[in-house]
């Protein structure tokens, strides 16, 4: 399997014998397998010394999803693998382990385990290759984001957002079309805020009823085959107030920017500074209290961090949102967030409902 | 606040001044937060010495959620309250850390901001806590549970489970009846499995559609105030054949045994046993892989561990799940799954659905 190959490589470089894994994403990534519970060892020599345990819940299921590697089957996963890996610790003596997942006392148990094998750190190794997204999973990304511009629109078509409705009802009504248009599973909890509300970045929906002269802001995304969408819009019930048009247009332009900065070799400092900067110069610097956007995939936050603390450069393929915000505390704020992938030419945009302050 | 209350009693037994909390569960135990980033230190000295710190999104919210603590908002917020800590490091001499939690990467990161701390490791002191529940996620948990009862009792009276039905559907149709009867989200991926399908103990949700003569078996729950609730029920699409009828009586035996098991000082092995018993003296045994039931709270799966391998003893207050099935490969198989609060006198049941078995 082409991923396993490009692992193999990176495990070369590093001088390792092989990869134990517990990071369910990156198992997924690695194999496909989709159950709640499973530990993988990636050896560099090849696939007959790569095993899968999982338990015996995903008996069938790990035998459909991932016929090709060797599967142990133990409820207790990580450290039943590690004592079959101590049974041939020649094959396995330079072990890294995800180190940024696994736990200070899962690592001793582990090492009591595994006389013979020895445990180096090496975090990120799975997660630098999760970073370029390949042709697949830009397609599970696309569906996904499809998802829910489709819900979206069919919300707005069923005059879903009218006067009376409560934020915890649209949230639902939001979800359940996401999941009418080939959502498996929603892929965060759904912002859903009215009003004064929506100056609350991450507000969670409440009893909240509608009313005219609200914004309405949706933050909200689908998962297609694991993958992860997201997309916020802002909304107005009603003719907008100047104050409205203009933190909204001052969003749009910041997110515009954003958009335009995104470009491969870019550092990512750079671009959370492009659309940054937009809301700085206009006065509103304080009140973007968040990193512009961050890397989307089998995670709803991957790598990289575009923001002020952020790290590296952009490369093509990589997914990332941008989502500038202006939040004024008790009268309402902003968002408009897009999910795009990084294209050598201009980012290809995914999530394609309009950017235009639409009237409700 | 009380739990805190307990914690400093646990904290004073292991001579610790403080512990450093990284799970978003324990946090929100001790405080009630609910954000998706913070981190806490709880003095054992008291309430001027225990803060939170969480990042902007959360500003507005962790002041209304945990007005009565000091709030730290920083993007990097472990490293940034464990800083914070050493400006005062003779009050956190000693703190414990939670070495299940935290992973071998961050306790490094944390060492190296907090020079005068000694990190102490010290797992599972609130998950101790948090096995008896108080009268508060009692409440909580029934009403989880009885928005899963009303979602499946709304279902069948709607002709939900009809022939031509997908899997898809049907899971679609349930989940958003349990938002109807007031979960804020369902509690895990829910597992709708038609036909031989109900073999696979955790199958997921397909475009399989559901014809006479399949055991339909529902796996499924509702978030209520961050507690979840848990349920199985098998079903039967027209009159079921006798070898159904057989492993669904067997199933139920055997589940009606496991809930009898359930009293204060019972050993969790011992009631794994009693419900395991039946199915193996009928010559199953090999055909019920899986753990009897595990505890059920803040999180879907926590301690105690109803299981061959599972340690300890129940107590009253603890609520948990009791869930044996037999999987016939190809065939079909039968779960029953009800979430208990375990009382001196008799099992208190939280999921009220009949267990006879239903023919729709």
């Amino acid at each position: 399997m082409t991923r396993r190959a490009a692992l193999r490589e990176l495990l070369r470089a590093a001088e390792l014998d092989a990869l134990f894994l517990v990071d369910l994403c990156n198992i997924r990534y690695l194999t496909g397998f989709t159950g709640s519970n499973a530990v993988l060892v990636v050896s560099a020599d090849g696939e007959a010394q790569t095993l899968l345990c999982t338990d015996g819940r995903y008996l069938t299921q790990s035998e459909r999803q991932v016929p090709e590697l060797e599967r142990l089957i133990d409820r207790g996963s990580d450290t039943a693998l590690m004592a079959r890996m101590a049974t041939s610790a020649a094959t396995y003596r330079r072990t890294g382990f995800e180190s940024h997942h696994v736990t200070v006392d899962q690592l001793d148990a582990l090492a009591e385990r595994g006389p013979g094998i020895g445990l180096v750190r090496a975090p990120g190794l799975v997660e630098e290759l999760r970073l370029v997204k390949d042709d697949a999973e830009i397609h599970a990304l696309r569906m996904a984001c499809g998802a829910a511009d489709r819900a979206l629109a069919d919300l707005l078509a069923a005059g879903g957002l009218r006067p009376g409705r409560t934020e915890r009802e649209v949230g639902r009504d939001l979800e359940s079309r996401m999941m009418e248009h080939g959502a498996e599973a929603i892929s965060f909890d759904s912002i859903v805020a009215f009003g004064a509300n929506s100056a609350i970045p991450h507000h969670r929906p409440t009893d909240a009823e509608l009313r005219t002269g609200d914004f309405v802001k949706l933050d909200f995304g689908a998962q297609v085959d694991g993958y992860h969408s997201d997309m916020t819009r802002t909304m107005v019930i009603g003719p907008p107030a100047d104050w409205q048009r203009d933190i909204y247009d001052l969003v749009a332009r910041s997110q515009a920017a954003g958009r335009a900065a995104l470009a491969p070799d870019a550092g990512v400092r750079d671009v959370d500074a492009a659309a940054r900067n937009v809301i700085e110069d206009a006065g509103h610097g304080e009140r973007f209290l968040h990193g512009l956007g961050h890397g989307v995939g089998l995670e709803i936050h991957e790598a990289p961090s575009l923001s002020k603390t952020g790290d590296g450069r952009l490369r093509t393929g990589m997914a990332v949102t941008v989502e500038p915000g202006v939040y004024l505390a008790g009268r309402g704020g902003v968002r408009i967030e897009d999910t795009l992938v990084v294209r050598a030419a201009a980012p290809e945009l995914l999530t394609l409902t309009t950017k235009e302050l639409v009237v409700v």
